[in-house]
């Protein structure tokens, strides 16, 4: 089975996703990862800055640790700033992607981010019925670290993947972004994803959990 | 795979979920049904009524054509009046026929109808987290012939089965239920079957599908 | 009574409201046809194109087949990327010609296209109440060929029109947009536009019938 | 036209629809008013009874203030109990009253009251599709006094009728009901009525409006 | 302050609200508790039944836990049956307890469970508004231990509770309730308590909190 | 206590929060205004223009009747066309204002108005969990003057102020913004604000108040 993963930013695949990502690679799916911006950001309340070289090379190392059969990124220094591109420009190059055919999609929920926002309806609108002769079976979006805090992210048709046998490996795949980790109990934290992997094992009776809203299954 | 179908009174099953059953049927799964209510029904605008024996022999007569394991109808002699027995009563009963172990469950949308919003609330309620060691891993709502007038059964989380092979034999099952098929354009007719078919198939890029509304999926 | 319909595209007006259109019509009221963009379309999967003459060609032609008062094109150039424009520059047109004094206003649903966002934005910017001295007594929303792809798109607030009296003739209209039409199951396929218009006819008891979206009525 | 106003009780159609009511009668249609139920109501905090007895004398005063051409009550003795009752036995009576034929019915938004909600839900099934040959064209929901308590409220596809010529005949109408009157700023008194009444109209422009959601418009 | 928590069952409580009690206590709150029903639970998996008796003491053992200055119990013998009441006769009993007067009122939000839908609906509507001279200035609603699976119960208007300092006090309240806890990771056991304070204390950068839907505030 | 109001133009923190500010105030709280942009305005039916200039000085006079501590404007010349900017660009002026640390947030409900989605998005960013060490306790939105048009401004969690004390002030504020006050029963005028005061009030037993939606309390 082929599945791609699209993030918005490196990490947002690993924080949502990356439970999934090892237990299919594990099962000998190929998962495929794309990454529509990197660049450099700004730490506000540190003035430390995180370059976009650095950040290449946490994405390099998690999409490694991840077993992900290829990666790519699609934008340069545009990171926080996909609203100033006309979504086409977003979708053409999705489009592209998809048309090599993949069984699986996962993008990411709405959320207070504007790029999330973005890559959301950017997924949709290249995932529109017709445009290409096989399209995925499942398609569904994956959780932010910051839900809870935007009103839309509340999902209906909910699906759950067992990741109990991976949270250790799923933490140890985000530590790989240390320039994006903040200390607990913030959202982008180690503790954080342990809580909420926790919190949705318990909504499906496993220990851990991933969470994602279906948009869409064909059989 | 084991599949149970939960229809509150005769022909819901078929209407909304009836080339689904014979889809998987044909794939080699055994297909449960439990039919909540069959009662004697008066048709207002003709004086004429179906007797509850009349109506069993038509369910017998589809549950063959569908070619469930097995079939059960729940309670007898409170058709259109579900919503008159305490929930748990009829939660009790579908907590026993659940225990038996299913892998996927399908019961109906909520709608205008009294007992389809009863039994809606019931499998929610049967269906809850923890109440048995090995719950199913697909439960999904399946759409009433009404769709359109009622205004919380817009589903997200969609499910689509491609029941192209299946359209025919649906409408054959359906026929079995003569005494509460109208002429069209009334959503109880062969023809509104195959409208709705024929527009959910549009919307997943098939000639014929049903749709359903993804209550859980886990994995 | 004179009506306006606003299409993103050229040939949105055929797909969600072109039975309503030619029964206006035929009932002596002025339907007047704004296209916010028309422009060269390249079909991905053929690597076909339409330009942008063939398409106001066929433009033209189904404005004549629906025997609209006037018909203008808002924009050019822009095709799928009317979310590069500040909104109020699509606010500012919408005015000017609502000031002309409409009785009816019809104006895309959401859908997973950018375009369609924006002018369903645009259009209720543009009537917003105060506006203007005699404002619209009914403003609703028509459907997308797209439907149940996007989450927005079920409606609340559902105004049925019966177009059975048009319905052979809506194909005839859409036949003219040769470039933009699909083979079956396609959403934009003549069959598609039938199915989906005897399930709304199914809806409401009739033939056929063309479904919107109630956004405001003042009587 | 023929125009039916379902009311849970006696003054929930002048609360709602007064105005629209008077306008119509004004207008040379014909309204008919249902009360589901009139019994004795006990005022918690002043101790003070109003018995069924007064409370049809209330609700003749102002059927015959309304104009309305006919008026009838539907059950007796179980105000505030409509909920023990199967919602067959209330949609069975008003199947009989519908069978009548109307052009257009007004029936409650849902709200905290339990009674509100069986007639909401009860006027949804006797008006599902298909039920008789000749349905209404439009049907909408009324505001209850007590709307901005009740989350399922706020409507969607909302209707406007300007009654500012008659909201001072709907004030006396109102003062008919001196039973169920407070001082304001309770949501039943005339001068919520009259705020209310100020706030619609602001949103559509008149000095007076109410304000309707609209369930189905079939044209 | 004088607060009011409802529970439809005997643990709900501190399920939902026990964190917030125990710090309202500690801040020198009045806290009252009123339990709808108590009774007999069977435990269906393991045949092993909870009497009332052993039900009222683990009840009373909690509360003194929790310090409330005083609780209650509405009903005797319908446990899991409260749709079988008249909502009135529910909302008759809330009455009289919140002419009391109290500062601020916490209640269950919505669930499958029956019967805390009971209660959800009989607060929203004793607590109406002009019901009582000095209504409650915060109403909100607690959530229940099996979010995630009941699709009405994610909240908007979102208040959270840092409980950080009571979190180890209110799992030794919620060890009290030996009768109705299960291992991990079921929705109701000492652990899933532990994921879902700490998950909510991530949403709002505290180590553990609870969440509530705000109904109403009025300052 | 810091309290910080976000208005889209000048003139939305008056209609929407205007009362409530007069209350801080008056109750010895700090109260800060943003105005996202102040620009010239041509109102369309009358080709009357309200310059730069003047509406800076509408915009000083109602900041001093107000009483707030501070006033600034983020941007200037795109009144209107705040969509044009990356969001970015407003969340980090925000971000820098927030950084002073308040108490309590106020910014505005999504609208038609392209600028007030535009401001409610950048303060959801903004505000987001992790931001800074001292979050507000309080975030809600306030109402603009056209409610009733956008079908997402219907609030859950609804918090009201009672302005009664001051909503002669809030009317005087109101008429420093000569240039932007229309005669009734336009929604932008001294009657209308009137109106809604008084059915908010009615909706919290109260002569006047304002509605906010809680985005998120944390205590």
């Amino acid at each position: 089975m082929n599945v791609l993963v699209v993030a918005p930013h490196a990490d947002d695949e690993t924080i949502g996703a990356g439970g999934t990502m090892l237990r299919y690679r594990a099962e000998g799916h190929n998962v495929d990862l794309v990454v529509c911006v990197v660049g450099m950001v700004k730490r506000r309340e540190e003035q430390v800055k995180a370059t976009a070289n650095r950040r290449m090379d946490e994405l390099s190392a998690a999409a490694k640790a991840l077993g992900v059969r290829q990666w790519e990124v699609l934008f340069e220094g545009i990171e926080n700033k996909l609203d100033s591109l006309p979504l086409l420009d977003v979708v053409a190059k999705l489009d592209s992607i998809l048309d090599r055919g993949y069984d699986q999609v996962f993008f990411p929920l709405k959320s207070h981010h504007q790029d999330h926002r973005v890559i959301h309806d950017a997924c949709y609108a290249a995932l529109r019925q017709g445009a290409r002769p096989n399209p995925p079976s499942l398609v569904a979006a994956y959780e932010y670290a910051y839900n809870g805090w935007y009103p839309d992210a509340a999902p209906a048709g909910r699906m759950y993947v067992d990741i109990s046998a991976y949270i250790d490996e799923k933490k140890a795949v985000m530590s790989e972004y240390a320039s994006q980790l903040y200390p607990p109990p913030h959202p982008i934290s180690i503790e954080a994803i342990d809580a909420l992997g926790r919190t949705r094992g318990v909504e499906c009776g496993r220990p851990y959990a991933e969470m994602f809203q279906v948009a869409r299954i064909v059989v």
